[in-house]
């Protein structure tokens, strides 16, 4: 709770009362390695906040599997187009390993806004850095080559490249699993 | 003014003394048909409420324009991702038509979130609202097929047919003019 605390202190100032406001309203909640925070065809529900461990975001296309983001521990997790909207996810957010959270569901967070003293501030800062983050990454997703995208995974997530499989790190760069160990290879031989 | 107020009032309710700070930090604004509200390199200053003309969003690629969104009246106008960042803008908007505008500058706009009674809230509902259109609008742009992009301009601007030039059409659909006038013939086809 004091990391969720000082992650919201990142936004706006806290009070004693906002404390015990933040305190009443998120609630812990756990996923197995492997289990979803949410599935494609149901609606966002909650927005979480990662205290242990670790998800991947990816959509399904013609069956198979692009990881577009990673949430570790101390960040965020939703996908704000759903909950926004309160409509059905097209996207999965799955634990890659076991993964202790505190949620808030749709509601409450409402609530939140209305009355943490500076609630409706710390909305719109999250939503305008979203913006922006999202509008990084999609663009990125879209346009940039294997080279580029995996470039990206190790600048964007440095600590994660033990902790993240294989064939994750190759749906995520849009390669096949080969594909990866080859531009692996490849990079190994330059500094050799 | 009373145009801007009522867009406003669709996110929040505005007292008189609301009235008058709104009055107070918004400038009017003008543009000549061709001219730029914002070029690719400059930082975006201001947001701007259009009371009269068109306007449209590109960005140049290889050269090449491309279109991808359009802001006809009673609408607001603004590169959020540059304004926000306050960083160097890779997008152009242009003006389409002579264009009236109503515009605020990025200080003061931090000053109407402030000082507005519902200022705060209002900026986190504008900010949530363009990251669900954006999602949508750029997943559009990089995903669709000419036809869908096509009738997606039919569906989301059924007014501005008649006042958009043909070859910005072709430049919203990634299509040559010429292929543009194919695909109408094609469709005017199918209906006689």
């Amino acid at each position: 709770m004091t990391l969720l605390l000082n992650s919201i202190r990142q936004f706006v100032p806290l009070s004693t009362k906002d404390e015990a406001i933040v305190n009443q309203l998120f609630e812990p909640y756990q996923l197995e390695s492997g289990s979803f925070f949410l599935q494609a065809g149901d609606v966002c529900q909650y927005v979480g906040f990662i205290a242990q461990g670790l998800l991947r975001y990816y959509v399904l296309d013609d069956g198979n599997e692009h990881t577009y983001d990673f949430s570790p521990e101390q960040t965020f997790t939703c996908n704000y187009e759903s909950f926004l909207t309160q409509t059905p996810s097209t996207r999965y957010i799955q634990a890659l390993e076991p993964t202790i959270l505190l949620r808030i569901r749709y509601d409450n967070l409402q609530k939140l806004y209305e009355t943490l003293e500076h609630g409706q501030q710390f909305g719109r800062l999250v939503a305008e850095q979203l913006f922006v983050v999202m509008l990084q990454k999609l663009t990125s997703f879209y346009r940039e080559t294997a080279d580029e995208r995996y470039d990206n995974f190790l600048r964007l997530f440095p600590n994660l490249t033990e902790r993240v499989p294989q064939y994750v790190v190759a749906s995520y760069v849009g390669i096949k699993p080969q594909s990866l160990s080859r531009i692996r290879a490849q990079r190994a031989g330059k500094y050799y």
